[in-house]
C-alpha cells in the first residue's frame, strides 16, 4: 500500500495497514542508527520545527535526532523562550512558523486538541508529540514496534496497561494501536483513575494486578504523576506502589518471557522496583532506541505526501 | 554595484543602491525556500551565532532558518542560559564568541547602541536583529521587499506607520528605508507616543487615522506593548484600539488595494481586528515569509566582504 | 603512538604521551577554523550530546562548534528544559540518551564524580566538561596548548596558578597536566582557599604573589566565585583583589614575556585589572580560540576507539 496521510494526530485515525506500514518502514530505519555514519539524505533541505509548549527531554530529542539522521534542518521552539509569552495565540505562533516555509511541525501541548486545531488551519504536516490526556501516537507506535520485534507479532497477544489510565495519552493511543493490530488489552489501575465506560473501546478492565500479571504477555506500566496525589486521586504513593507497582515478588506468577515496558521516565520504587526496571524482562531502553526509528519512519512517510486542499 | 559593507546596523547608514541590492538578492533567495530541497551551499562552513539578550520567537528562528538554508553552522545564545548571568559584560561575551572563529554575530539587545559597540570592537560581521528603540533593519528590509513585491515599486507610494512611534525600532528603520526609496511617509499615533521633531526625518505627522487611511497605499501597524499603559503613555487599551486600531469599518474609506502590514505578533482587537488581520488586504504572513529571504540576502552579502581595518 | 582511550575524565588518568598526542592533533585542527570553509567531514553521521546540568556559555558553545566543524550532529540538553526536573536520576537520563544510539556524551555537573559514574554505566564515550571542584580536562588541555604555542614548550617552565585553588577544577586539572609535561607549578591564593597537603601533587605553595610573579613564565589566574565571600572564605572582594589580583603595578617585577592566562569569564578589577586582561601579555582570547581546536582533537580521537568491555 502507499502512504497517503498528510498528518499524524492519533492512532485512532489510522487503519491497521497504515500502522503496519509505519512499523515496516521503521525496521529499515532502525538499521541506519547502528551504522558508523548514522545518516541518510532522505529529507535533505526539509525544515522540521519542534514546537513544544510542554517541556520534554526524550520526545523532543528523539524527534530531533530522527530528523537529523534523515538530514533535515531542525528548529527548536519551547514556551519560555518564545513570544507566546507575549500573549500570542498558539495558532498565530504556528502560522508564523509555517510562513517560513516549514515542511513539518512536531507539536506538544498540555491541551488536548491543539494538534487537530493546527492541522485544520495549516498546510505544513502536523505531528502530534503528545496533547493533554488525549494522544501520543509515536509513543504507541514505538511500543507496538518493540512488542512486534520481541514477540514476532502483536496479533493474539495479551497486553495489560497498568496505572493512571484516566490521564494517560500513552494508554489511550496504545489502546487504539493494540486493538487494531489484534491484541487483547486489559486495563488495570486504581478505580479513581479508570475512565468510565472505557470497555467500549474493546478492552477489559481488571483491578486485580496479581490476576492480570498471571495471564499477560506484555505488561505496559504507565508513569504516575506525583501531582495526582495532591489532586486526591490517590491516598498515597506508597499505597499506590503496593497495589499497582510491580516488583520481583509480584512477577513470580508471570509468564517467563513477559515483556515489561514503560514510557519513561520511571519512578523507581513506584511503578517498578529497580530490579525489575533493570531486569531481563524489561525493554525500557529498547523502547527508547525504537522511538528514533519509528519517528524517522513517520517523518519520512509524511514528507512524501502533499496537503490535500479538500482535507 | 558591489556590496562593500561588513556589518548591518541600521538602514540609516545604507544608500538607496545598497538597499536595492539587498532586495534584488532576496528575490532570488525567496525562490530557494519554495524548492523541494530548501538549501544552497553558499555559506557552507561559516559559523553564525545568534546572540539574543532579549527573547524572540520569529526573528531568531527567521535568522536561524536563513543561515541553515545557506548551509551555515549556527549556534544559539540566549540570556538565561549564558554566563552573562555571571556578570560578564556584553562585550566580553561577544569577544569570547568571536574568538571561536565566528564569522557573523546576529545580536538583539534591549539597549540601543549595543550592535554599534560590538561592531567597533569585533572583526566578526555584526548584524543588528533589534536594539532597544533604535533600529531593526532586517524588519524594515522585509517590509520594503513586501511592498515592492505587492505594489511593483516603493517610489511614490504613500505609506502610513501607525502606533507607538516613540518606542518603535521598526518605525525608525522603516522611516529611513521608505524615504530613501522614495515613498512618502505619514506617522500616526497618540501624541504621547510621537517623538518630538520627528518631521526632521522627512516625514509627515497626522493624528487623524481616518484621514490617513483615506490617502495611503500601505498601512503599517505597530505592535503596542501592553506595558505602555502601566507607564502612563496611554489611558487604556480600549481607548487606544478605538482611536488607532484598524477594523473593517475604518477601512471603508481606504483604497481598494491598500496593503495592511504588521511586524507581529499582532494584538488582535487592539492594533487590528481579527477580520482585518486575516483579510485579503493583509500581508502579515507574507512579511514573515519574506523575512527569511531578506535575511538570507543579508547573510550572503555580508559573508562576501572582509573587515576593513580602517573601519 | 595510537590513541586507545574511550573516555576523557581527567588529565590525572593520561600519560604524558597521550596529552602530547591530543596537543599535536589539536594543532592541525586549529588550522581548520581559520579556513574559509571551517569544516571537515571526520565525524559525519556521529551523534554528540551536550548534557549540561550546569549552565555554561563558552564551554558548551566551544564543544558544539568543535562537533559541528567535524560535521557531527549535536543535541543540547540543559537542566531546566529536561525531564530531570521530573525527578529522573542523572544516570537514567544519560542511559535514555545513550539508548538513542548516541556516540558521545559531553557532560557537565556540579557534583564531582558524575562523569566517572556515567563512564562506568554507559557504552557511549563520556567527556568531562567540568565536574564540581574535581576536573575540567579540556580547559587544562587548551591551557597547555596555549602555553606550548606561545613558549614553544611546557617542560621546564615556571607556572603559577593564582586564586581559589580549593574549589577550582581548572586548577586541579592543570596541576596534573603541567606536572606531567614537566613544568614547575606554584600555587598562590588565600590560605583559606588552599587545599591541605596539596604539595603531595608535586607543586609548591607560595602565599606571596609579588614573589611568585617575579619568577614565573606563566601566570594562570582563576575566576573568583562571588559566593565564596558569603561562605566566609574571604573577608571582601576588595581585600582579595589587593592581595591576589594582578595589575600593571604588580607586574613590574615580572619577566617581560610573562603569559597572563584566565579561563574566563574574568571578574575585571578582581583577578585582573582591565589593562592587564586586555594587555599584550594576556592570551585570554587565544585560550578561547584554542579551546575549539583542542575539543575537536578530543572528539576526533575518542571517535576512533571502541568501548572495551573490560573497562
Amino acid at each position: 500500500m502507499d502512504w497517503t496521510r498528510h498528518d499524524l494526530l492519533d492512532l485512532q485515525d489510522l487503519t491497521r495497514e497504515e500502522i503496519e506500514l509505519i512499523l515496516e518502514t521503521a525496521k529499515s530505519f532502525k538499521e541506519v542508527s547502528t551504522r558508523d555514519v548514522k545518516k541518510v539524505p532522505a529529507l535533505r533541505g526539509k525544515t522540521i520545527v519542534m514546537l513544544f509548549f510542554e517541556s520534554s527531554t526524550r520526545t523532543r530529542a528523539s524527534f530531533e535526532l530522527a530528523a537529523k539522521r534523515l538530514s533535515a534542518d531542525t528548529i527548536n521552539f519551547s514556551v519560555g523562550a518564545s513570544s507566546v509569552s507575549k500573549g500570542e495565540s498558539v495558532l498565530d505562533t504556528a502560522k508564523n512558523i509555517e510562513a517560513m516555509n516549514v515542511d513539518m511541525i512536531v507539536v506538544r501541548h498540555k491541551s488536548a486538541g491543539v494538534p487537530q486545531m493546527l492541522r485544520d488551519h495549516l498546510d505544513s504536516a502536523v505531528i502530534n508529540a503528545g496533547d493533554g490526556c488525549r494522544a501520543h501516537p509515536t509513543q504507541a507506535l514505538l511500543d507496538l514496534f518493540t512488542i512486534q520485534e520481541k514477540k514476532g507479532r502483536v496479533e493474539g497477544l495479551d497486553v495489560a496497561i497498568v496505572g493512571d489510565i484516566l490521564h494517560s495519552r500513552v494508554a489511550r493511543s496504545n489502546i487504539f494501536g493494540l486493538t487494531k493490530l489484534g491484541a487483547r488489552v486489559t486495563l488495570c489501575g486504581p478505580s479513581t483513575l479508570m475512565p468510565k465506560d472505557i470497555e467500549k473501546l474493546g478492552v477489559t478492565v481488571d483491578y486485580d494486578l496479581k490476576n492480570v500479571i498471571k495471564k499477560v504477555d506484555v505488561l505496559m506500566m504507565l508513569r504516575l504523576q506525583i501531582e495526582r496525589q495532591r489532586e486526591k486521586f490517590l491516598p498515597s504513593m506508597r499505597e499506590y506502589a503496593r497495589e499497582f507497582g510491580v516488583n520481583k515478588e509480584k512477577l513470580k506468577g508471570a509468564k517467563k518471557d513477559i515483556l515489561i515496558m514503560h514510557p519513561g521516565p520511571t519512578n523507581r520504587g513506584v511503578e517498578l522496583s529497580a530490579d525489575v526496571a533493570d531486569g531481563e524482562c524489561s525493554v525500557i531502553l529498547e523502547q527508547v532506541t525504537n522511538g528514533v526509528a519509528v519517528r524517522m519512519a513517520v517523518l519520512y512517510l509524511l514528507a512524501g505526501t502533499k496537503h490535500e486542499p479538500a482535507e
